[in-house]
């Protein structure tokens, strides 16, 4: 409770750059924790900023950068990832020095790379909270889209103790569990755990002619849910990770080939092997992440 | 309302030749409608017909095959594939002459092939419902397993109409809709909409190293759902669909090797027009096939 009181005293103002699905999720979570907090989110879009507003996730919205920078304590930058260390740059003048800098970024290595020693630098820990969902869009946030999942942090050289401790403190604060690892290890296992998925979602859908659509079931539908997320974001996971995803991608290639070349040679031994050791991985993971749905 | 009296009348004993999931869930959705009705389980196992009968799934259970089979008007085969012909050449020479046959066998050509013309032929009806888990056992049956659910028919020359008729409307009880289809064009749409989804999730979690599996999200999880079915299931699914779940797995193949192809030139605008034309089909779906978990 110390801690918490501490934390609503030190977080009066947090602006939210980037009101969508993840932003969003960040603001309803900060309010259910500290609910005399004030909330400003930075977008492109009026339309969303008000339909943000109507919802109760931010207090005000605005196209100006400024305001929600200026006299802020904590900012989440939830644009696409390509934009995160750019949009850090513009904001970088109107900063308080005692602002922490969080990002939602779902690749690191790129992100670090660019804002490594940086002035602002200090300020900013490089986060990543696996979760989300295939829906965009302020309108899906969920102040609890966090808890139980996992956050990995990936603080530079640059990041103060200070910063990456109140960035650890904020995602448990909001019911997630961090852990450390740096950009490229993050990269790379992301690559194989959640870009690798939704390629091949992606491509599953992409293969099933429209014709035979009423004959999908649940098996299809859920290995496909990933796919109706956002082209535009995805494709720029994919490109701030090209070289993890393709290593991942032939990784996958390899395994469909001797699946492929199992079935032909009618080896239904070594396809039940298969389907046996994919059954243990799966296993193991149990029910404990729920459906994006 | 007539025809539920009628059919009351008509089916007075069910026999469930294998209580699992989906012969549970047949067995319930049938007593749900028909309060009435006796159903008796034939089994290999007599711990799991002790339980089915536990949880009030089936009145009576049985090791020998002509307890389930003499007098019953109803007869739902719901074996592994491999055996729903060699069973129900078994069950012939106990057969009521005026019991209805279906099976629910996810694939259709070789059982048909084995089965027309067979003294019991004009009886059967061979049916495939679009529904079921990744959970199996007769434990997890549903009456509601088939509600909104397609149920496909591939009715065979010498199925008499009387019996498809029958076929056609215990579905429709059970809440499904039907639809028609050759064995070979079933087949064929399903080696693309069921059996590469399964192969595709065994793949992916099979190429997933248990180091990596804390870091997985939602995304991973439904992607790979599937594949926590039963390996010797799936084996003789994809044994029996051979030809079509090679053709579909190595189109699967060229799209893969296409996606890496854009990821390796950086042609990221053909990735995002990949991902938005996987998007758009998979949107056309939505929700409507709701998660087998």
């Amino acid at each position: 409770m110390d801690v918490t009181k501490k934390m609503t005293a030190q977080w009066s103002k947090v602006g939210i750059l980037g009101v969508g699905l993840l932003g969003g999720s960040v603001a309803k979570a900060v309010r259910s924790i500290f609910p005399e907090v004030q909330i400003c989110g930075w977008g492109r879009s009026q339309d969303n900023l008000e339909r943000a507003i109507e919802l109760n996730i931010i207090d005000e919205g605005s196209l100006e950068l400024q305001d929600a920078v200026e006299r802020a304590d904590l900012l989440v930058v939830a644009t696409p990832v390509q934009k995160i260390v750019e949009t850090l740059n513009l904001a970088a003048p109107l900063l308080d020095p005692g602002c922490l800098i969080v990002d939602v970024g779902s690749t690191k290595a790129t992100i670090v790379a660019q804002a490594s020693g940086l002035p602002w630098s200090h300020q900013f820990c490089p986060c990543h909270p696996i979760a989300g969902s295939e829906k965009s869009g302020a309108q899906h946030a969920s102040s609890d889209l966090f808890r139980g999942k996992t956050v990995v942090l990936t603080p530079m050289d640059s990041t103060s103790p200070k910063t990456v401790a109140g960035a650890d403190l904020l995602w448990r604060l909001m019911g997630a569990s961090t852990v450390y690892m740096t950009p490229d290890a993050h990269d790379a296992a992301l690559a194989t755990t959640s870009h690798l998925p939704h390629m091949i979602a992606a491509a599953l859908a992409l293969g099933t002619s429209s014709d035979l659509l009423p004959l999908v079931g649940s098996g299809w539908s859920d290995t496909t849910r990933v796919a109706a997320g956002d082209p535009a974001l995805w494709r720029q996971i994919i490109q701030e990770n090209q070289t993890d995803a393709l290593h991942t991608m032939r990784r996958f290639a390899t395994i469909w080939a001797n699946m492929i070349d199992a079935v032909q040679r009618e080896d239904f031994d070594a396809i039940e092997k298969m389907l046996e050791e994919g059954k243990q991985i799966r296993d193991a993971v149990g029910n404990r992440h729920t459906s994006g749905k």
